[in-house]
């Protein structure tokens, strides 16, 4: 973190401020006025604005594949100026900026907690601190500080319980396992809050369909492609979710699912063996 | 500047490229094959195509808060390959690319401009130079050659006086002030061409009232989670103008919106107080 | 390409992954983890999806322009997970990495092939390897390796032959040139398969109209702004290839074009002497 360092630290950045205003540019200004050397990575300025389940989804799948020591600032932030604290986060070795409104929530259900302090020191924040966009005001330079060598206890005192979230629950039963799509991505895919375990717990290595809206899918796929085009399936993806998918075309649309909707998995009894699954 | 320094020079690029074509990445490569250390921070690819004066607002919000010596680009350029002159700006201990069309008019209301040059010199350009994309041909190599070291004279000559861009005008009465919406921004959010400045001068600390479509606002706020979620609300924004914004959900939708549309002003007299503005 | 060279490795991603997921920064992330002065840079995440030829066209277009021993990664991959092997490629001294479908094949026509690699062996690549993802798994741990030093003949053996990609054909008569719209760009302007080469040689200088959907275009242009704003015009643009458009407007939906829609070049004959073209 010094700066002959020839790897110095790397700030990245995850809002839902899209990519036609201002904002982004500013924060990465006021970084780059402080420390001119910091490097800025993009992860995502096209959250869905105002929702911290999606936002924390993201970060938990993206934020810990950087290296160590990596300082990530994430601004989905409703709240801003009013009661919710800003924040510095230690979790597993990277540090984390942001409001404390659930955005690392998911990080710590996996991760270990090393370090929560509140932003609090003004010395550290940009003036005068507008109430509207703590993303230039707080965030960008407690970044870029800490990234210039500022210790993480100069910024405030310990937070003693950051905000948790928790993705919404599954219904499991015998015969039925009940999930439900939290998460539509570019390309239509349905992902589920059913992860790869939840599923081979509940089935056992046993056949099971898979029912989204009106829609049958009688066994999982393993590749998009094995699929003939267009047609849905099922498939464990990339971050180790159920989701309902189309090859080349999007489920979302062929299957008229959205955010929320239900996707069962249902038992293929001995009579009823039409499915394969594994 | 020179190879060595552990913080080359940053070179910043906003345009109305949009992200899915090979314009961006163009320029990139341009850039970088002239000067491989280049710092290509992206400050916003999707601007309004062909408008100047949402990108003379952005670039001045964002361009000033990077540091010295940074190389601002900024493409926006309608009348590209026609007579506008390529010119390369230094406001403020920063240097500024693009065509002379306005697009750095507001950063030099507020900031001194303390030298002009016209691109002239064909030796700085990418050869054969089109028509129709000076951003790679001219704007890029010059970017990239200044960074390299350069002198802004070693361009061209003198530009006696580069072109300006005003914001509309707004109408200031004793009882009423009448402006008007300049940009929309990600979140619906309505900004107005009446700076915080303008505002308290007219209003002397008395109360007022806000009307913007046919939604009348008894005063203004300080924060967004101030007023239930949904709900219009009136509020100086973190550039410093008063904007017309709902709490988590967007103003353009809800009050019918758009750029153009009228924000008024008006004195609450002591017959009619039901607005407590400060 | 060593840790204390002062411009290290450039990596580029070109993807169809949108802005809105984690995609992006996952991949961002394994890169930086196993090479942490890599510098990335991104060409577009916002390709169609699952789409090769556009994607084609934007790595033709940017990829060469960026210095020689630059990564370019690129990931449209609908057949992910599949028979399709994944790829390294060495052409005119740039490297690229991706699944071979065809996405480098515009580029191998034009520039010298110098070598190509299945990425075969797997202690270089992020484990356990998706079935969804080759993007973080595969050639994100594959170009960063690279970029670390790793020769290319370590990653598996020669691939003997990558996949091409072709434009779809014109059709050349003495009096008639049939060309076809093949990308529309961000300011839904036209482009054709029609080469500036391909026109000059049916031509031979003497005059034509274009003729697209049921407009008439009367000569080509040498500039958008020569042509009163919002009319359609015919110019050959920044990447070579005739493009119709209109000065200020979308193309696009003024004549109502689309990829794949046919632009028709016909020479006005002396009777019929309305065009001036060149």
């Amino acid at each position: 973190m010094v700066r002959n360092d020839p790897a110095p630290t790397i700030i990245t950045l995850t809002t839902d401020f899209g990519g036609g205003d201002a904002y982004v540019g500013s924060m990465k200004g006021v970084i780059l006025s402080i420390l001119p050397i910091a490097r800025i990575v993009d992860i995502s300025h096209e959250l869905p604005a105002h929702q911290t389940l999606p936002a924390a989804l993201i970060l938990r799948e993206a934020c810990p594949r950087f290296p160590p020591g990596t300082i990530h600032v994430a601004v989905v932030d409703p709240g801003v100026g009013g009661r919710r604290a800003p924040l510095l986060l230690k979790i597993d070795d990277r540090f984390y900026v942001g409001p404390d409104n659930g955005l690392f929530g998911l990080l710590m259900e996996d991760l270990p907690l090393q370090g929560a302090w509140k932003l609090e020191n003004p010395e550290h924040f940009l003036h005068p601190v507008s109430n509207t966009f703590h993303g230039r005001d707080i965030f960008a330079p407690v970044a870029a500080r800490l990234a210039a060598g500022t210790p993480p206890e100069a910024f405030g005192p310990m937070a003693s319980e950051p905000s948790g979230m928790s993705l919404p629950e599954y219904q499991e039963e015998p015969e039925i396992l009940t999930g439900e799509v939290i998460w539509i991505d570019r390309f239509g895919n349905c992902i589920t809050n059913l992860s790869d375990r939840v599923v081979s717990r509940w089935s056992q290595g046993a056949p099971f369909t898979i029912r989204a809206a009106s829609k049958r899918i009688s066994k999982m796929s393993t590749t998009y492609e094995s699929i003939p085009e267009g047609e849905a399936l099922s498939i464990i993806n990339s971050m180790g979710y159920l989701e309902v998918a189309c090859n080349q075309a999007r489920a979302d649309r062929a299957l008229g699912l959205r955010v929320g909707d239900t996707v069962v998995l249902e038992r293929t009894g001995e009579r009823d063996k039409q499915g394969e699954c594994p």
